[in-house]
């Protein structure tokens, strides 16, 4: 045995064992370390960067490392063996996608404003925000002698009478205590109950003394990061509101990675334990401890997120999602309970999903769809996520179209030499001086955080005005040479953002021509997919009325720069809207209101999906989308004119 | 610490630890060492006797071991306090109670009789033998890239086409294993079903390749002996039977004693832990063993017993039971599923529970009465449950009451010096010779097993024996003399059975005077209860059409010698009638039978229940029945004539 030592920039250290010619990216992901390896560890991305401290590895060179990164240390883990003691450098520009959870300041009013506006908007639109979770306050008579009813049906006589219904199910949880409250209380009790046109089920008993808030429980698991607010299922207040990376990340990148992780022996529980006891439980618990609430008091959870991470969610065989026919196990469930998947809240607790259409189209596009609210208005509207990959949704009260597109993790920074999620530390947003080819950016973090990498927002950003200044040509080629320009040994350009000195990690942050490549073929899947999906409708670009963009690509798109650089269609900037992560805003509607879910539920049946890929004219949409903005610049007569 | 060896008569030692000080009966019931000790360890009852054997005991001494026991190194387990390492030996007349399991052989056709009967006569009363399980077999088209439903809803779809219903409800145990069962059976699978009004439950799902037999599980949990059956749900067939000690023996062999330990902090948890992981999941275990079965295609269990102990099997404070009003938690549930409580059974199992009537009417009592039949006739009949307790059922098909006597343990071997439970070595069976005052006995046991006390049974005869041979009177004193006579040093005489020499035991088999008033008034208990009901509903025994006994005393009760002692009226023998442990048959028809489920369910609640102590004459009538065979000895004209 050997001892693996992995450091990383902020001092810290994971120690670990492993034998001669274990892997180094899998010794990494059993010890819980996180390494991006979106290929899923076969070389071919280049991600799982690591730099040689101390000791030996055995690795098999690749193109992803020059000759001179080599003598510097730095080793893909994939293709790296353990044949001695060893430590490695883990980059930050790694470790940014690891699991820091976050909780939010909700004293700041930006953090709940989008649930409130979602709210009102919802309640505008004749949804009531009501759910089945009640607390009522029961008092009975005490036992005599002369009645002596057994405990059990003196409660559930008094409920009936109090709610008028037949059938009332107390769950052992509530069996349990039940003697001890009602002569604790002495009879006068505070039910949390469930209240269905079928039945009652209390969830819970406590003294009337007792002040009980419903704790409710939203969450979007996202491929990439995980969001999650607790509220009062009352009031709807949000009570808490947390953030992480999802710690499925070091098992690849996008979901057809994960997929093929989980389908190894052990890796469902695997990669369920990754999102539950890494992810999701340590953020109730911070949530909980931040606000003291108790987390057996949180009595219902929703749950947005694509098909398949709802499937490695449920710890469920995902393999047939990503094989031809791609048959979901569920859209939606009715019975999922928190002690099934062992998420850390009342255990009784009702789990629902926000419903998938598709092995492609899930939850978090249906929530987000409710959100948009483009299935109330006559006007025909564009519903956007991009998340780690892009899904479209077009329509109008009357109805709805939704698409997938390939576009890769290119948003969340992803395919991307120095890109990175959202967080601390990430260029957000970028303008660059047309003459002096400086640029200028704001970094994700507290004042005086140093750039790390660059998520969504910043690459839009960084190429718009590279292209705007002409330092790029159309197909992303540089052409300008300045101190921020550079070539390698192969001559392929790249623009240093922060160089070293400046950057808060060992290296220069760039992009370089192959990251816009990338990007460029993302932002064309996405345009294409617009376009292939209104032509099959017969509908035109100009004939949007609306274009609602959601996602945690940052705080926000610069949309100028989006059109820029063909993303979006070149139509009035006043037509589009950034909604933020919807597919939370979602599942927090769904949460509170029954028949938000109810009409969630609707919205995923009524919509047809079209299957890109089944288009003769995509592949030709995209070829043509692939340029900067356009190969038909005519289409973009706003960046034409600039 | 010091050592603690607990020694058994069979050669096997247990080996523990304890502190100065400490209880040696608290050791051993840590321990999980079975030493019976009736008075929860107050000294009271003399039971707990253990035999020095190495190393020292700090002892009080108390009357129940005489001076030349104490030399013998004979100590009361409860009044000893560990002061160095010691060993002692634990006699089988305690062991007797611990946990011996066995499995029943059902080529023998006795073990099935009773309930092949149980079934027939429900079935003649028109209840029909059906529940709400069934495997059905399922054929689904395969998905395509036309038809993409989930895979939830295609079996779904198929289910509420097949069973024409609305709702069907598949949990997460299911949900697991859908997506790979289907592909793996081409989507031809065999699902078992939960088919109620509401909806459908679909508690597993297999290749339809694949036989598949329901199990359902019935168990009486006696608060000295506990038995079980295991199924098959469709045809009603027993598979598998099993009877073992109650782990709870340890903590007290009455239900009041059992309740003080339990409501000790930690108690709930211990005497739940005794009574299902010590008892019934070994049964469990040993019984699917025994057939192959898997465990986890027990879909559904039926729980029979007092109402303490169902409290006490539910984890449930059972406090409340002894203090005034005497109130239960539950007469019934509806929500009781087994991994509630830990049962080792599918964990979607429903475990229903035969309905209380009281704090001491229980689930024993109503499952035995839908047994006896009394409901189903136009005359009058009486049903007797002797196990730890007496309770009577008195009624026809128009009315039912109901009463329990505190007829204490005897019946069951308690209380008495000699007393064991029904097991091997108990005699069950004795007759003396009237000139020679020789007995002649039966064993419980292989051919040849020697006598190591009295069962229930063997007490009846022995004592009616001994009257009708004039060697004890009416008062239950010696009044013959002979070489199995002996009177101790207070004069106190008893009559030795079997002598230490012809006994599988290290003292003689005896009854003493002591032991015989304690049977007394416990059939005294018996009589007057009976006596008492009857007028209260102004009947005289004379007209009593039908006598049903039962419990699990012996393989039989010798009504002759019943009525001779005056435990039971004396009516013509024929109609009496020994229906076995009709607790267990009851938890059997109402597990395979949804309309005898329901049939018990409203037994319960039309049956009123007499509490004897709150009538005036109960005394007086517990007085005169407390002489062999009653103060009044009119009452029993066949005995005042032999």
């Amino acid at each position: 045995m050997f001892k693996v030592t992995f450091a990383f920039e902020d001092g810290s250290v994971t120690e670990t064992y492993a034998n001669t010619g274990d892997n180094l990216l899998e010794i990494a992901r059993e010890a819980n370390v996180a390494i991006d390896a979106p290929c899923s560890g076969n070389g071919a991305c280049g991600k799982c960067r690591v730099q040689l401290k101390n000791g030996e590895l055995e690795t098999k060179k690749t193109l992803h490392i020059s000759d001179e990164e080599f003598e510097e240390g730095w080793r893909l883990a994939c293709m790296s063996k353990i044949i001695a003691d060893v430590e490695v450098l883990v980059p930050d520009i790694a470790s940014a996608y690891k699991s820091r959870m976050k909780v939010a300041d909700l004293s700041s009013r930006e953090e709940i404003a989008i649930f409130e506006n979602a709210k009102r908007e919802i309640e505008l639109a004749g949804i009531e925000l009501k759910n089945s979770l009640d607390v009522v306050e029961v008092r009975m008579e005490e036992p005599t002698l002369d009645d002596t009813m057994p405990d059990i049906e003196r409660l559930s006589r008094a409920l009936r009478k109090f709610m008028n219904l037949k059938r009332v199910r107390i769950p052992y949880t509530v069996l349990r205590k039940l003697p001890d409250v009602l002569r604790n209380s002495k009879f006068s009790v505070k039910c949390v109950l469930r209240t269905t046109p079928d039945d009652m089920f209390v969830y819970d008993i406590f003294d009337s003394r007792e002040d009980v808030v419903i704790g409710g429980l939203a969450v979007d698991i996202g491929t990439t990061t995980v969001s999650a607010v607790l509220i009062n299922m009352e009031t709807g207040e949000i009570l808490a509101k947390s953030s992480a990376g999802n710690g499925q990340i070091r098992y690849g990148a996008d979901v057809i990675n994960r997929i093929i992780e989980a389908a190894k022996p052990g890796g469902q529980k695997k990669l369920q334990d990754a999102v539950i006891k890494e992810t999701i439980n340590p953020m109730i618990h911070e949530m909980c401890k931040s606000i003291g609430f108790p987390k057996d008091r949180i009595y219902r959870m929703c749950v947005a997120s694509n098909t398949t991470m709802n499937h490695l969610f449920a710890g469920i065989n995902a393999d047939y999602l990503r094989m031809e026919p791609y048959i979901p196990a569920f859209f939606k469930t009715n019975s999922l309970f928190s002690s099934d998947v062992g998420i850390d809240i009342n255990q009784d607790a009702h789990i629902i999903i926000a419903p998938n259409i598709g092995s492609y189209v899930g939850g978090d596009i249906t929530a987000g769809t409710l959100v948009s609210m483009i299935w109330n208005r006559p006007e025909f509207s564009l519903f956007i996520d991009l998340g780690t990959n892009g899904e479209l949704v077009f329509g109008n009260s009357d109805f709805m179209m939704s698409c997938a597109c390939s576009a890769g993790p290119a948003f969340e920074g992803g395919d991307i030499s120095c890109g990175m999620r959202a967080t601390d530390g990430a260029i957000e947003a970028c303008t660059i001086d047309k003459d002096t080819m400086e640029p200028t950016y704001t970094v994700v973090g507290d004042p005086g955080t140093k750039p790390v990498g660059l998520c969504g927002s910043g690459i839009i950003d960084v190429i718009s005005e590279l292209f705007m200044a002409g330092i790029i040509n159309p197909k992303g080629k540089f052409v300008r040479e300045g101190k921020r320009v550079r070539h390698d040994q192969y001559g392929m350009g790249s623009y240093i953002i922060a160089f070293e000195e400046e950057a808060g990690t060992t290296k220069d942050v760039e992009i370089t021509e192959v990251d816009i490549d990338n990007f460029i073929r993302a932002k064309g899947a996405i345009f294409s997919a617009i376009r292939t999906m209104l032509s099959s409708l017969d509908f035109d670009v100009s004939m949007i009325d609306d274009v609602y963009v959601a996602g945690g690509i940052g705080s926000g798109i610069n949309m100028r720069n989006a059109v820029n650089i063909g993303m979006f269609p070149d139509i009035p900037l006043e037509k589009f809207h950034y909604i933020g992560n919807s597919s939370l805003t979602g599942a927090y509607l769904m949460l509170l209101s029954t028949p938000a879910e109810q009409k969630t539920y609707k919205l995923a049946s009524n919509m047809t999906y079209l299957e890109l890929s089944a288009v003769p004219t995509y592949m030709d949409e995209f070829v043509g989308a692939c340029f900067i903005p356009h190969t038909d610049a005519s289409m973009f007569p706003s960046v034409q004119q600039k």
